[in-house]
């Protein structure tokens, strides 16, 4: 086992047990704790149902610290009254116990179905066990330990000097029903050594998420569970980041490298998904704009499908751009698949279809839509839509 | 053969022909003609993106006129050109040559793949043996026409007595594509021998649509072919309507009735749908809330694939709610699945899972949200997601 994802960073051990919230007796419950008290940030769901663990972090965090983080899978702890929330206090309260601080500086996170309680005799058994394996080199069990239907773990790490100091970034991340960025349910957790204010590292955390996790998971169109959370102990030595600057701008880099990696994993990781795919809006009017448009032709079941069947139908992502409320004018918009034009200036261009199905075959697909209206340009990513997502998705309560 | 769908009405002969636009030989262009000159209202797909054969009939409708409407299916005539405004504009042409009228009275549709030229020599030859083959019972004929992957032809027709007079409205749609609203791909025409004003006519059509077609196929979220025609000929001898009420609202509640079973038949001949949802929205703060609440949990794949698996998965159309945008309280939130609660005050209610089980085996299946908070209640009619709506929409276009 080697240092990985949330546990590459100086100060961080992790791990994941199994305590029997999963029928099937997978890994189900996730730990980190920091060696030291660390600065915390989170991005939480704007959806109006939220889940109590969540609550308990969203209340909590704005403390701006914490030492710990519990993660179960396997139950949401959503909708369940009164009782979730108390569920929510005794699972940190328990964690602290163990970890030696404040319930307040334990971060927790619940994922999977909604509407059943938590079994807390598993759960208190699972953080006993959890806390009592944690190791420096326990990430990757700690990202095994929050899967649901995810199928594969995903970690990520970056480092970079920063005043002759090495600093690291890593972090975990779940999320696989992202047939459309709505449903993500996706839960990250980052963390650093680095030493940085509490405010640049809020203010860090907002800016990459909204290129990275909010470009596969969109404002407003969040599930009940959604949260990333970043922890930074400072143990790396640096000299504190504690104004924009070089330094700070390095700390973003790698954060971003970071989030964008667990970003993709995200996306490839769909429910059922064959393909990742990367959607460009090129020369939009404005970013407003460039955000409709991605949004309408990643969330397009018919777009999804046709790049299931490896179908060149340009139609329905010009289709979809023009329903998705941007203001553009259709008769000099170019689309690309790949690096293939299709339709030049709103009109059919005549292409290769064998070329279209090498392109179409591969596992990473880029659409790219050219607006030539203006300077905004962004991008999202998605995956496509197969017949195992119905079949995953058909029989996920049962 | 019987009267029925847009041929019931007094005055309107129809029919339906094969003119080689499909390539499995089906039926493929319908024709609608009207013994005399009627007064003629529209709506068409508000899709920043536009079909040509839409775009002629969006045109020379305002002219508030029509005699003829010829539809075909296999292609969509859009994103081709200025080649593909000739192509409309011969279209009309040649039909108007037939029918005695000016091109202009003319209304086109043309539904299939995007991107590639209507065949006019077939186009010609099949509205010559459609114009020769209208019938006063040729409604079921056009009907099957239009259809693309429709699974059935859809009509329908109401009748009413005013002033003495019995007056017929009939219509029919084709759309399947109808997994999320915005996909519907549907044309409906609809006829009536009613007497009524253009502005009466124009102003029916709207308020009818809005909660029929437009609570299947939502607005901003319309396909580059979506439209709506209302031609009135005025031949069943009606004093004239030309004012709002009683013999005016007699006209909408029929009008209703056609356009609300047409929309119902829209949503459960949705590609590889199994079951037909109605959901219902009560007690909202606003009408706008309704609405997203809506089309929230219509569009949303995860609620489609667990009403397909009769999974009652409640949870994941609390969640859509949640993320629609509109404002509530989750914790005053029930739900039910037919007449079964599942959620109360936001919380899981324990419910029996074979009684629920009983209500998801049924083709039609009724959710209903309560948000307790107003007076705004609405419903909107969707289907199932099913494995073949991936298979039917992956190869689509070869």
């Amino acid at each position: 086992m080697t240092k990985s994802g949330v546990a590459a960073p100086l100060g961080f051990r992790a791990s994941g047990v199994a305590c029997g919230l999963k029928k099937n007796g997978g890994y189900d419950l996730a730990m980190v704790v920091s060696d030291i008290t660390a600065q915390a940030a989170g991005i939480f769901t704007t959806n109006v149902v939220k889940g109590h663990s969540l609550m308990w972090s969203r209340n909590h965090i704005k403390n701006g610290t914490a030492k710990a983080v519990v993660i179960n899978s396997g139950c949401a702890n959503a909708c369940v009254g009164p009782q979730g929330d108390m569920d929510a206090a005794e699972m940190a309260s328990c964690a602290a116990g163990l970890a030696g601080c404040d319930p307040s500086q334990v971060m927790l996170g619940s994922t999977g179905v909604i509407g059943f309680r938590l079994d807390m005799d598993k759960v208190k058994r699972g953080i006993e066990e959890a806390f009592s394996t944690l190791s420096y080199e326990g990430g990757a069990m700690a990202s095994k330990a929050i899967m649901t239907t995810d199928t594969f773990p995903k970690e990520a790490s970056a480092s970079f000097v920063l005043s002759g100091k090495t600093v690291c970034i890593g972090g975990m991340a779940k999320g696989s029903g992202m047939i459309h960025p709505n449903m993500a349910t996706m839960i990250s957790v980052l963390t650093t050594d680095a030493a940085i204010s509490h405010k640049l590292l809020d203010k860090a955390l907002r800016t990459v998420a909204d290129s990275s996790f909010n470009r596969i998971s969109v404002d407003g169109d969040t599930s009940v569970c959604d949260k990333v959370l970043l922890l930074a102990n400072g143990m790396a030595g640096n000299a504190p980041i504690e104004s924009e600057g070089p330094a700070y701008e390095a700390f973003c880099q790698a954060l971003s490298e970071v989030s964008v990696s667990l970003s993709k994993m995200l996306a490839k990781d769909g429910e059922g998904a064959t393909k990742l795919i990367e959607i460009r809006a090129e020369h939009c009017r404005n970013k407003n704009d460039a955000h409709l448009i991605l949004n309408a032709v990643a969330k397009s079941p018919l777009v999804k499908t046709a790049i299931f069947g490896q179908d060149a139908n340009w139609g329905r992502i010009f289709t979809a751009a023009g329903y998705s409320g941007a203001n553009f004018d259709p008769n000099i918009v170019d689309i690309y698949l790949g690096d293939l034009l299709v339709c030049k200036n709103g009109v059919a261009f005549p292409f290769d279809e064998g070329l279209a199905l090498e392109i179409l075959k591969k596992e990473e697909i880029t659409i790219l839509l050219d607006f030539k209206a203006g300077e905004s340009c962004d991008r999202i990513w998605t995956c496509d839509l197969s017949m195992d997502y119905v079949k995953i998705n058909g029989s996920y309560r049962s």
